[in-house]
């Protein structure tokens, strides 16, 4: 689908490793931005996927940024539903999973005008060319299936450009399907720092081996498509949900995701919530069949999020304290902002 | 050219008509936002194009917003080449033909990020391909002559709705060919007062009937054309280039603008400078033909310009002072802006 080819990804990989390394010898030297937009819960597809990732990095001491990129929610929907209550619960999900406001910084788009300034002179560094050629905002825009594509949508990636490089990251988690998003965030520093001098560092992807965790129905998973196991579900409904969950006729409980792809995926949902390796754990369930392997996954995704449960309830109970923490992360995210405007506006003149 | 009807022309002029009548009896309601990109020193085609009428509306008691729009430079060049020359001397221009500082707000794009941040929001609001539509854009896409199209250039209405908006100005004053442009800025306010409520007003276009000044070369008065009469020009380089203009091989002067365009736009520049019917200034030269119009000319146009010279000199003289003034204006807009991004903020949810 995505047009990225196999070389960008494997020189990718090889980028990742060297950084991963230097980042084990000298943690403090590295800013990462991620985020997220503040659409609904956050899923076992996003703790595997990313969250898992930005937590170990902040235990090694890098310096995190934490978007909640809530004008991004706008993309492909024309209002944002419940947005107050969808941002607490991201910071709920995040503080449950161990992000530490104490070391990494939440904040939101909106409440950052330095940064949404950057967007001005990044435009004039793109062209309308370059923007329709993107293939990430291509599918996005399939994906959407709206009948017309917004001005926001289209410029999407040069916000993205800005979310970046306001803070000077140097790294940003990615899988390889939005290595071309970052590619313009690149381009748009390299410009940027050949017309007006050397203001941006040139971020790269770390690309992390992320396992590839389906929704309960085998197709991607997805908080639209009712497939995934929020963080925020009761034990319950994650019971019921995976009980529900497509198997195959075969009795044997084997792991092979290439034939047997929905079982071969609660193998792997239960192997990662125990922190094993699927082939052992299928070779356990054996000829248990499709019910053992359930009642085995309920048992391991409840354990693995009976803590993050309590923590995300507990920290949703105090909605004063998770907005505090989203002030606090603003207001340092401003005072960044600001000094990186400063030096933007020194770079081009504009410091009338 | 630009397909805009005849139809909504006279109906934007029967809408200005009854403003004007609006603004004489009661001023105080109306705020009006105009402005320049600060790419050159103004000329006389500004002037009695767009300056003089600012002059008269800030005289009438109307709150004045006048934007040096910085960031908008970049929109059909990569760099905005002595920028602080070129702010320095728009202010001075300004200050020169009557804007006053103390009642009317001057002030930079890049000064201002609330008002930059609505671009935001604006973006989700209108469609690629309404902005692929916009003549005006299309327009300028052509006559910038650049093999691609930036992404400022293409957003570039929402940009200007964000200029608009910001200070939630009621009138802009417009010629015919930018009605499109505020096309696009009422659309963008009447969609989010729809999703968010009412914010905005929709502000309406202000069409003055505009005296149609060419160049001395019988073309579009422009500065990159070399063919205007800038208000900074010397008495000597002002005779110069009014003696160097294009007429015809006719000895009697007459007023004939369909036939005798060069000629007539002699006539219609001194007529202008010394505020007279140009029927009059044609049968005043009668037999005296080109040599006496352009002597005559020439003495209008100094005459005209001597206290806006020395007023723009004196300015420049003090750069201090227009820093100052520009100081304070975007202080005075930040404000505003910081105050309508907190009620847009409101509106749509995102004042965690």
């Amino acid at each position: 689908m995505t047009p990225i080819s196999s070389d960008t990804v494997l020189a990718a990989q090889r980028r990742s490793a060297e950084l991963e390394t230097r980042i084990a010898q000298d943690p403090s030297e590295f800013r990462i931005l991620t985020g997220d937009r503040p659409t609904g819960p956050l899923h076992l597809g996003h703790y595997f996927g990313t969250l898992a990732n930005r937590v170990r990095l902040q235990q090694l001491g890098v310096e995190l940024f934490v978007l909640v990129a809530d004008y991004q929610v706008l993309t492909d929907r024309d209002i944002a539903e419940n947005l107050p209550e969808h941002v607490d619960g991201l910071i709920a999900d995040y503080l449950a999973v161990g992000i530490d406001p104490g070391k990494s910084t939440v904040f939101a788009h909106s409440a950052v005008p330095a940064l949404n300034q950057l967007l001005l002179p990044f435009l004039s560094l793109v062209s309308v060319a370059e923007l329709q050629r993107n293939p990430t905002v291509k599918e996005e825009i399939e994906a959407s299936r709206r009948s017309s594509v917004s001005g926001l949508m289209f410029t999407y990636p040069v916000h993205q450009a800005a979310d970046i490089l306001f803070c000077k990251a140097d790294l940003v988690p990615v899988g390889k399907d939005q290595l071309p998003h970052l590619e313009i965030t690149r381009t748009v520093a390299r410009r940027f720092n050949e017309r007006y001098g050397p203001v941006f560092p040139i971020p790269d992807a770390l690309l992390s081996p992320v396992p590839h965790l389906l929704g309960l129905d085998g197709q991607k998973m997805s908080k639209s498509r009712g497939n995934a196991i929020a963080l925020s579900l009761t034990a319950d409904e994650t019971a019921r949900r995976i009980r529900s969950a497509r198997t195959d006729s075969r009795r044997r409980i084997t792991y092979e995701p290439e034939t047997r792809p929905e079982v071969a995926n609660l193998v792997r949902l239960t192997a990662l919530c125990q922190d094993r390796d699927p082939h052992e754990v299928a070779e356990e369930v054996g000829d248990g069949g499709a019910s053992a392997l359930k009642r085995l996954a309920v048992e391991a995704v409840n354990e693995f999020l009976r803590p993050i449960r309590a923590g995300r309830a507990a920290h949703l109970a105090d909605r004063a304290h998770l907005r505090q923490i989203l002030a606090s992360g603003n207001e340092r995210a401003a005072a960044i902002a600001d000094q990186t405007l400063r030096e933007v506006r020194a770079a081009m003149k504009t410091a009338y």
